[in-house]
């Protein structure tokens, strides 16, 4: 319970910095850490609370987000109150949401995902960092035991990223930097079918039949060109999502939420 | 086929001021034009030449759009060159695409699409213009009959709208400006059933069955807030997309692409 009048720590200079030094992706890389801007990311991210490094409300915004700071609070996590320029300071949006968190990264080893698992997404060569966290969501929303980012791909942790996975990023196991072959086959030996998506395919999602419901690992290719023939050729089977109509293409994020609704709706029937 | 040299006509000043105004909703809306901008948009406008006023190209960028230029002169579509300044006065973005058309409204009335229609989607308060594009081109991809836009929807020829629908509102008719119980009415008059997405629902896409199969119009809600109760209660049946992992929700354009591609495979088969 939160008693009036709020007093929050203001942060160092230092804690500060290290806050917005996290906007380049090279500081990301040399300090294992990222930031979690908006109350949705925040939240999920202080489930795991131990990944939480610190916490910080824009001063005028604190009121609207006092169910996390009791959860900071709780969970033993530094925050602090910052004003409105310090706040923009540790985002690239022009209107940041009052709320960000520093957090260690979250990303597991492949190995960690294979036990048991029964859909995975495999992203290859995804290069725009909103798609990679929207596909991240579809994921989440339709139970996925993980998302694979194969090492070409975007950085999980791009501000972007992070924010269009809307808390998502938290909420399933995240592998990053393996190549496109490692993840097919470990994904193939842990006893999941492989399917590739691609337009060009003769086989249609809709005649895949009892097939769907296998364990399966999906791979999705680059938002402009798709998987390139020899990706396709890793799979076991390639699979086109339909196109009854004029348009060329689908895009990423929304063929992959239809192979992933197409399969895990399968799986649980 | 083109000869060597090229040699494009400037616009005149009354020319260069005319589509530069359409960025202006005020604009488009006295004149009844707007701007298709980028290869694709000006492409599929062109096979409604009827439709096309003028096309400009950036005079760095013809030879990238020769196809365009034969395109435009074969259909007596006039055409001009103009500076990369002048070509980004035309323009939203901070890197236009290099050729940009300005196309007369091609929306139709409500009473044009309804014959025989088998999958109409009705956005209700859709508000941002990139889901509005995104859902666009679902629909046209999954062999919509047409989509609707509520009178309280964004405009269909704003240039995110236009450029997020990758020219697909140029494929199948598109209808605004119309409230949203009148849709609803004349497409249940029209003999389509009306299913609601809305995640509260008991009732999830994987249980409709045959239901499927029948001509349906789908009414998507707000990106934001989905649709309110009240606009619920308008359809026939209201249905949800169904959520396995952790997700609150899916995102407007992925909802809209699961429920087009199960409906329009379920007529297919």
């Amino acid at each position: 319970m939160i008693t009036e009048p709020l007093e929050l720590p203001e942060p160092s200079q230092a804690t500060l910095r290290g806050a917005r030094q996290l906007l380049r992706r090279q500081h990301r890389k040399e300090t294992g850490r990222f930031l979690a801007e908006g109350p949705q990311a925040v939240r999920e991210a202080l489930k795991i609370p131990e990944s939480v490094e610190s916490v910080f409300f824009r001063w005028s915004s604190v009121r609207e987000h006092l169910e996390l700071l009791e959860a900071a609070q709780v969970a033993g996590v530094p925050y602090y109150a910052v004003s409105e320029q310090n706040l923009a300071t540790m985002s690239d949006t022009v209107h940041p949401q009052g709320v960000t968190a520093v957090v260690a990264n979250i990303d597991v080893p492949l190995e960690a995902v294979l036990h048991d698992a029964k859909l995975i997404v495999i992203c290859a060569q995804v290069r725009d960092p909103g798609n990679a966290g929207t596909v991240i969501r579809c994921a989440d929303a339709f139970g996925a035991d993980a998302v694979i980012l194969s090492s070409d791909s975007v950085e999980v942790y791009n501000p972007k990223t992070v924010r269009s996975s809307v808390g998502s990023i938290f909420h399933l196991p995240i592998v990053t930097g393996v190549d496109l072959v490692t993840a097919i086959d470990a994904c193939r030996a842990a006893g999941l079918q492989i399917f590739a998506t691609d337009g060009e395919s003769g086989v249609e999602l809709t005649q895949l039949g009892d097939a769907l419901a296998r364990p399966t690992a999906w791979v999705m290719g680059n938002e402009s060109w798709g998987l390139p023939v020899e990706h396709v050729a890793l799979a076991d089977q390639s699979v086109a999502v339909p196109i009854y109509g004029q348009a060329e293409s689908l895009n990423l994020a929304t063929a992959a939420a239809v192979v992933l609704y197409a399969s895990a709706s399968a799986q649980r029937n």
